[in-house]
């Protein structure tokens, strides 16, 4: 998950996501709207009785901001809680497991602020369940043709790799950056991403304001999006003086055309 | 306000409730059910500019529990925030104003605990417009009239004091106790309470679970209500094992029953 506002385990629970499927939490920075949910869900966590560490990957200061509250509050707590600490100036790996990377992207922001790159691992290529039984071959070899060999059979007929898979699926990249104000700088660590969340606090009209509090406007996203040629951009975090959102909308779509707006609770599919 | 739990300010929010309204928030224990949205609102108000003083009342370890964050988020609030020791094993007097007085009262629960009783003050009787108009009463009058005054006119006629006015309201008592195991010994600071609002966490059936947990039963909390004679009961803090509460309405009407079920959102009149 990244990020945690607070509420952000009623809206967990609203959106039936499994609580116990979350391991690591990836704070971009540290104000309220950004992580004051992580106690409640630190301590709903212990209440469930979760067993499982839970990470979370944030500036080194939130050890200090939450540790009275954890000791005071999860008496008794049988899992722990793990504080990775990220530098925010600095792109590098923060995590990686067997499927997928999290590389941190320096932002601009009136604090210490990163965005996340989640690169999915390349995966292996599809075996075609109907040629791998017509031609009998024993799971041993499986593994073998998923890294790419053909396969003989007992008549020393050569069947080629490409009769017996399909292509591995194309990783993916997701990059997230919220808050910030423009910057070229992040664009090489998004280059050609498959979608990209960028905030878009402001409209056009209020650019002075976007550069003063270090916000983006939707145009500006849309900028960004467009020359590090990503494949698709949300916008988000808007300012509360927008009732509606079409304008900045349309504002970034002018120039990225790809274009969609966040808005709680709404899946996209990368 | 009474408590504050993860995401109140966006209740108060969607309730349209002034946040600038709020100067007092009383907090019966330190559970994060019932504080854990403290700093947003501390925060937020922050954010809105306010200036007046906002007293937190609870016990002494909570400025412990938020100082950190305080000191970390709300860098440059013009406004301040005072904590209001209170000490949980006491009835006491903890605030009062020109028209109300707030007392404690101690509960018993797995960690200190009290609520809270919430005093009008007397008012003055209402002088009648009618009766002022019609004796050409002057302003310097109205005062000594409203504390029990007649009036004297001009030709000699005495109008006594009655004729003038109508009785002052009843001052109300609101009596909040959550969360509490069944407990006698607060009847006597309850007493013919206009309304009593008491925890009814479990029903009859869990009652050695209300026992275990330091909870009531929603026959507990009407027991009590009878013993006290209060006017009206709320009942609410539902555990989330029961997914409607009608039952729990029921099992608490038979005992006592001018009750009502409390509700996110819900008004009641007192």
């Amino acid at each position: 998950m990244i990020d945690c506002g607070e509420g952000t385990q009623f809206q967990l629970r609203r959106q039936n996501i499994h609580l116990n499927r979350l391991n690591h939490i990836f704070i971009s920075h540290l104000h309220g709207d950004h992580f004051f949910g992580l106690i409640g869900l630190i301590s709903t966590f212990g209440m469930l009785g979760r067993t499982a560490e839970l990470c979370i990957h944030a500036m080194p200061v939130i050890e200090k901001l939450l540790i009275e509250q954890i000791n005071f509050c999860c008496q008794g707590m049988v899992y722990n809680v793990r504080f990775c600490p990220i530098n925010p100036n600095k792109h590098e790996l923060i995590f990686e497991d067997r499927t997928i990377s999290v590389h941190s992207i320096p932002l601009k922001h009136r604090v210490p602020c990163c965005g996340f790159l989640f690169s999915e691992k390349p995966t292996q290529p599809h075996l075609i369940k109907e040629m791998i039984d017509f031609y009998h071959i024993p799971i041993a070899e499986l593994q073998h043709i998923k890294s790419g060999a053909g396969f003989i059979t007992p008549d020393g007929e050569i069947i080629a790799n490409a009769r017996l898979t399909t292509p591995a699926d194309t990783p993916k990249k997701y990059a997230y950056c919220s808050d910030t104000a423009y910057d070229e700088k992040i664009i090489p660590f998004i280059e050609g991403a498959d979608c990209l969340y960028h905030e878009a606090t402001f409209a056009k009209t209020d650019e002075a304001r976007a550069r003063l509090t270090c916000h983006s406007t939707a145009e500006q996203a849309a900028t960004i999006a467009r020359m590090a040629n990503v494949k698709q951009l949300i916008i988000g975090h808007f300012s509360a003086r927008y009732e509606q959102h079409e304008s900045l909308l349309n504002e970034a779509k002018a120039i990225f055309p790809n274009t969609l707006l966040a808005k709680d609770g709404k899946d996209f599919l990368i």
